[in-house]
C-alpha cells in the first residue's frame, strides 16, 4: 500500500502501458480537437507598435512583501516556486477555483557559499495544508532540476498522481525504487489532453537534451497558460520527435493568455546546432584514437550516448558502460526502447579488458569532475576497474555546467600532466546545448502570440534577455513579468500581474535531514570556515565568584596557535585583572565574566590578527 | 635609507631617467650587437621529422621528490617556483655560477577550497640564505599575477634592484609607496641589454593587456634562455608598439637553447583580435545608451581605458573616474605619458552629476564582481556617489577570470532585476584577450626555433596544449618539459632537463599575517564550514574523578541544535555511565574521558545526522 492508502501503483502501473489511475484524479484522455471546442476562445487583436519600448520600463517585484489576496473564481493564479531568478529546482504552482496543478519539482546544487549542503529544495510551506486540494503534479520531462524534489514532495505528503511521459517516469520510477517511495504514475504523449481537475492539459512534444520532454497548455475557465519546459527547436533530431511548432501555431491562433518560456539560452544569439552535427565529430575524435577511449557525459543524454555507441561501432571498438546512474539510465532508455544498442556491442568491464587498446571504449559517468564519479575517480587512480594513464583520451561530449569550473578543470590538468589526451568541445564540437537560443525562443514567441509573457527557467539576465526578445515581438512591456520565486501572478480578464509573495526561501537538505539547516546555521559555517573559532573555558566557584581554573583558551583554523594563545591568555589574565581591581568586591557574575572574556579575545585577534573568529565562552560553576 | 643600507632610492629613481644604481648591480647599457659579439653561438641543425610524434612521450615529472644536485659551472639551472601549472604568482630563478636571476614575483589568488585566505604567494624558502646571490629581479610587466609578491620579497630580505619597464615601475612603485617600502627600481626599454652578472639580458618589447610589457632574452655562458613574459602578437596595437617578432627571427638565428613561453591560450584555436576592433563597438555601445553610462575594466589596462575615453568624448559624455585603482593607475598612466586624456573630458564626480544623464560617463572598478569595488556598491546602492538605477547601462569591457563567475552573474542579476542594462563581451565584441592564442603562440615558436621548450604560464591543459604545437614546430618531444612549480631544469650541453624539486609550496597571506597559514589550518577551516562544530566541557574531580559538572556540550553550524544537544546528551550520559559500569572502581583517567566523550559524540552524530563535526572536548580539573 503506498502512503496515500491508494494500493501500491507505482511499478505496476509502469509495466502495464497507460493505466488509468485510481486516485482522485479524473482522468480522461481528451483529443486536442475536443478540447479545442470545450475552451474556444477568440484570438484578441494584437496591440501595435509596441517593440521599440524600453525594456526598463517592465513590470518588476516590489521590493515590499505582500499578502496576496484571495483568490477570486474568474482567475488562474500561478506561483513559481523555483526555477525563476535561478537556474534549478524549477517548480510552478497553479491555483484554479481552489484547486492546484503542479508543474515540476526539481532540485538545486548547492554553492560555494552553502557549505555542506547537499541540495536545495523549493519551499512547500504554502502547499502544507493543501494536499487534498493538489489535481496532479505535471513533469516536462526527466532532468534532476525537474524531478528531483519529487521524492521530498511525496514525503511532505503529496497524494495526488504524478504525470508525465513514458521516458520521464522511467526515471522518476527508478529513483522512488531507490527511496522505497511510492506514487501513482501516469503516462502520457504529446497530442494527447487530461482533464485534471478545472486544468484541462494538452500535452506537446518539445526537443531537448533528454527524451520524450513536453510542453503543457493548461486550458481553464480563466484563461489559458502555455509552460514550454525546457526545449530547444532542433529540426532534425534523432529521434525525429520535432518540436511541435504546429501545435504551438495553433495554440498561439486560438489565444493564448500567459506565457512561460525556457529563459536558459535567451541571452545567445541564433539558433543550437543540430544533434546530428555531433555524430560525425565524435566518430573522428573516436577513429583518431590509438589507444582506449573515455567517453563521459550527461547519463541521461540518450541521444548524446547513442552517437558514443554510434562511433563505437564505426571504429570497431566494444564498449562498457561505467558508474551507477550511467549504467541505470542506459538500462531505462534501453527497457523503454529510446536507445538502440548494436547487438554485441556492449562488454562487461573484465570481457573490455582483454581487448586490445585500440578496441576499447569506456562510456561512463563524471562529465561535471564530481570527485565521487567513475573518470575522477579513474583520474586518481582509485577506481576498481580503470586507472587513466598515458596514450588515453577521454572525450568530454558534455557541457560545463556553472559553478563546476574548477573541479572541472583540475581533473583535466591531473589528466594532462599524465600523458592523457583530453578532448572538449573547446577542441571539437562534441556538444551542443539543450536548451533554445534566442532565434528559437523568438520562433516561439511568433507563434504563439501570448497576450502576457513571463520568462522562466533563468538569472535575472536571462528572463531579462528574454523580456527583450518577446518585446520585439510585439508583446506589450506592460505584458511581460521578469519575476522572482515567490512573486504570485494573477490571470484576470486576460491580463497577468503581480499580486503579492509567498514564502519561497531555500529549503536545504544536509545528510539526511531535509530543512534542518537554516540561514543563521550557514552564516556560523561560513564564520568558522573563514575565520576559525577561539574557544575559552574558565571554571568558576559559584558561591565566592573566584576563578578556580582557567581560562583554558583554544583556537582551531589558525596557524602558530602556540604564539597567539600565548598571547590571548596573556590579554584575558590581565583584563579580568583589571575588571577585578576596578569593580567592586561582590562576586563577579558568570555573563559579566563571559562578556569580559569574549572582548578580551575578540578585540586582540582583530586588532593584532585581522581576524573575526566565532568566540565561544564556557563558564563552568562549580 | 632603505632597509638594504642603500640610500633611500625608489622616488629618486624614478624621477631621473634611468640612473645607474648604487647597489651591488653591475650595470653596463649594452646594445643587441654587443650582446651578440660576446654570446655569439652557431645555430644547431634542426631535428626533421618529429612534429607528429605522441605527445603522450613528454618527458613528465617524476612522482618523487629529489634533492637537485650540486650545480655546475656549465649548467644553466631554471626553477619555477609559480606559474608552472597554475595560473598566478608567476615566479621563475635563474642559477648560474652561484648567481641569481630571478623573473618576476606575482600573486595568486585564492580559490574556494582556501577559505580566509587573502592571497597566495610563491614559497620563497629556497631563497632564505640567498639573498647576497640575487642579482636582479626582472619584472615583465606590471600585472600582479608578476609584481604582486615583490613587497614580501623585499619583507622576506631581497637586496637586489629591480628591473622594469616605465610603466610597470610606475605601478610597483606606488604599490611600495603604500607599503612604505624602498628599492632600487632600474628602468630598462626594449632594445637595450643589461649586464647582471653572469645573465646578460635583452630586453624585447611585447604587447599584452597592459602597456610596456617585455620579454626577456638571458645569455649565459652555459647557453641561452628566452622567456616571453605574458605576450601577444596585436599588429595593430593601440601604441603602435608592436611584439617585436625582428628580434625574435635574430635570437633564434643566433641559437635559442630554452623557451619559456605564456601558455595561457595555447587551447584557444587561431588569432587574437586587434585591441583597435574594441574602439568603435564601444563607441556604439556608449553611443546607443540613452542614460548614464557605467564602464567597468580592469584598471591597469591603459589602452582599454583610453578607447573608453575616446568614446565618451565621441558621444558628447565627460568622464568621472571611480574606484581606488582606477584612479590610481589612470594618475600614473597619464603622468608617465601611456594615456592622452582629451582636455576639460574629466570632471570631479560632484560637476558630472551636475550633467544630464546622457552627457554622463563613469569609469569604475569591479569588473570581477568584487562586492568591495565601486561597481558592486552601486549596484547595492551603498556607493557614497553613485546608486544604479533604471535606464542606466554598464558596459563590462573586461574578461571573466575563471572562478569569479558566480560574483559577477550574481551582479548582472542583480542589475536585470533593477532594470539597468548591461553589455557585456557576449553581447557585443567589447573585449580581447591579452594572451597569444595558438596561432601566434605557433608563428613565435617558428621564429625562434628554440632546442628546448618549457611552457609556463598555464595549468596542466594549457602547458600541454602548447607542447603540442611546439613538437608540430618541430621541437622534439624529449626536449618539452611539462614540468610543475618546484621542478629544478638543467641545461647542460643544450639539453634541458627536470633533475630534481625544491620546495614550492603555498605560502598564504592571511589578515596581517604570512606564511602562518598551513595546510593543516586550512583543512581545520574546511571541516569547520562545512561541517561545524561541537564541544563538550567538563569538569572532574581531580582526586576522586567524578564528573563534578557537564557534560555541557554546545554545537555550531548545525540547525534544530536543541534535538541534536538533547540527543547528544543523552548519549554521552549513557556511554559515560557505561565505561563506569564496566570499568574498575579507579577514577577516570581524564584522557580516558576525553576519548569516550568524543567518540559518544562522533559516532551518534554520524550515524544519525551523517555528519562528521570537528569535536572538542574540554575535560577540566579542578
Amino acid at each position: 500500500m503506498s502512503r496515500s492508502g491508494r494500493p501500491s501503483s507505482s511499478k505496476l502501473r509502469w509495466d502495464s502501458h497507460r493505466v488509468p489511475c485510481a486516485g482522485p484524479l479524473s482522468w480522461v484522455v481528451l483529443t486536442v480537437e475536443d478540447a479545442r471546442r470545450r475552451h474556444r476562445q477568440p484570438s484578441a487583436p494584437r496591440p501595435e507598435g509596441v517593440a521599440r519600448a524600453r525594456l526598463s520600463s517592465l513590470a518588476r517585484v516590489p521590493v515590499t512583501h505582500r499578502e496576496p489576496p484571495p483568490l477570486q473564481p474568474g482567475t488562474l493564479r500561478v506561483t513559481p516556486l523555483g526555477g525563476v531568478g535561478e537556474i534549478g529546482r524549477n517548480m510552478t504552482v497553479l491555483e484554479h477555483r481552489g484547486r492546484l496543478l503542479i508543474i515540476d519539482c526539481g532540485v538545486l546544487f548547492p554553492e560555494e557559499h552553502q557549505p555542506g549542503v547537499d541540495l536545495v529544495l523549493p519551499d512547500f510551506s504554502t502547499l502544507r495544508e493543501r494536499w487534498d486540494d493538489v489535481e496532479a503534479v505535471i513533469l516536462t520531462h526527466g532532468h534532476e532540476d525537474h524531478i528531483g524534489g519529487i521524492p521530498y514532495l511525496i514525503e511532505a505528503g503529496l497524494k495526488a498522481p504524478i504525470v508525465g511521459s513514458r521516458f520521464t517516469l522511467g526515471l522518476l520510477q527508478a529513483k522512488l525504487a531507490e527511496r522505497r517511495l511510492e506514487a501513482t504514475l501516469v503516462e502520457v504523449a504529446s497530442g494527447e489532453t487530461a482533464e485534471l481537475g478545472p486544468f484541462t492539459s494538452e500535452f506537446v512534444a518539445v526537443n531537448h537534451s533528454i527524451p520524450d520532454a513536453l510542453a503543457v497548455c493548461v486550458l481553464t475557465s480563466a484563461g489559458t497558460l502555455f509552460h514550454t519546459g525546457d526545449f530547444k527547436a532542433d529540426l532534425t533530431p534523432l529521434d525525429n520527435r520535432l518540436t511541435d511548432m504546429a501545435s504551438f501555431y495553433e495554440i498561439g491562433e486560438r489565444g493564448l493568455d500567459l506565457l512561460l518560456s525556457d529563459s536558459t539560452n535567451a541571452d545567445v544569439s541564433g539558433f543550437v546546432a543540430t544533434e546530428r552535427d555531433i555524430g560525425p565529430v565524435l566518430e573522428r575524435v573516436v577513429g583518431d584514437a590509438a589507444g582506449r577511449v573515455f567517453v563521459v557525459c550527461t547519463s541521461s543524454h540518450v541521444h548524446r550516448i547513442q552517437q558514443v555507441l554510434n562511433a563505437a561501432k564505426q571504429s570497431g571498438r566494444q564498449v562498457a558502460i561505467v558508474g551507477r546512474s550511467m549504467v541505470r539510465n542506459t538500462k531505462i532508455a534501453d527497457d523503454l526502447g529510446y536507445l538502440q544498442v548494436p547487438p554485441g556491442l556492449l562488454l562487461s568491464v573484465d570481457d573490455l579488458d582483454k581487448l586490445p587498446s585500440n578496441r576499447m571504449l569506456v562510456l561512463c559517468t563524471g562529465s561535471q569532475g564530481e570527485p565521487a564519479a567513475a573518470l575522477a575517480r579513474m583520474a586518481r587512480g582509485d577506481h576498481r576497474d580503470f586507472a587513466l594513464t598515458e596514450g588515453d583520451t577521454v572525450v568530454f561530449a558534455s557541457s560545463l555546467i556553472p559553478g563546476n569550473e574548477s573541479a572541472v578543470y583540475r581533473l583535466i590538468d591531473r589528466l594532462a600532466y599524465d600523458g592523457v589526451d583530453v578532448v572538449t568541445r573547446q577542441q571539437a564540437p562534441i556538444h551542443v546545448s539543450g536548451h533554445a537560443a534566442a532565434g528559437e525562443l523568438t520562433a516561439v514567441l511568433t507563434a504563439l502570440r501570448p497576450r502576457n509573457f513571463m520568462p522562466v527557467h533563468g538569472e535575472g539576465r536571462h528572463l531579462r534577455a528574454h523580456a527583450k526578445l518577446a518585446m520585439r515581438t510585439g508583446v506589450p512591456s506592460d505584458r511581460i513579468i521578469i519575476a522572482r520565486d515567490g512573486d504570485v501572478v494573477d490571470l484576470t480578464d486576460g491580463k497577468a500581474s503581480v499580486v503579492g509573495q509567498v514564502s519561497a526561501g531555500f529549503t536545504y537538505v544536509d545528510g539526511v535531514g531535509v530543512g534542518d539547516v537554516g540561514e543563521e546555521s550557514l552564516r556560523d559555517r561560513l564564520i568558522l570556515g573563514e575565520e576559525g573559532f577561539i574557544s575559552a573555558v574558565v571554571v568558576v566557584d559559584a558561591r565566592s565568584g573566584t576563578v578556580v581554573s582557567g581560562p583554558e583558551i583554544s583556537a582551531r583554523g589558525f596557524a602558530d596557535e602556540d604564539t597567539l594563545l600565548d598571547d590571548i591568555r596573556q590579554r584575558v589574565a590581565d583584563d579580568l585583572a583589571g575588571a577585578k581591581s576596578s569593580g567592586s568586591s561582590a562576586p563577579v557574575d558568570p555573563d559579566e565574566l563571559r562578556r569580559i572574556i569574549r572582548r578580551s579575545i575578540g578585540s586582540r585577534v582583530n586588532r593584532v590578527h585581522r581576524r573575526r573568529p566565532m568566540i565561544l565562552v564556557y563558564v563552568v560553576e562549580t
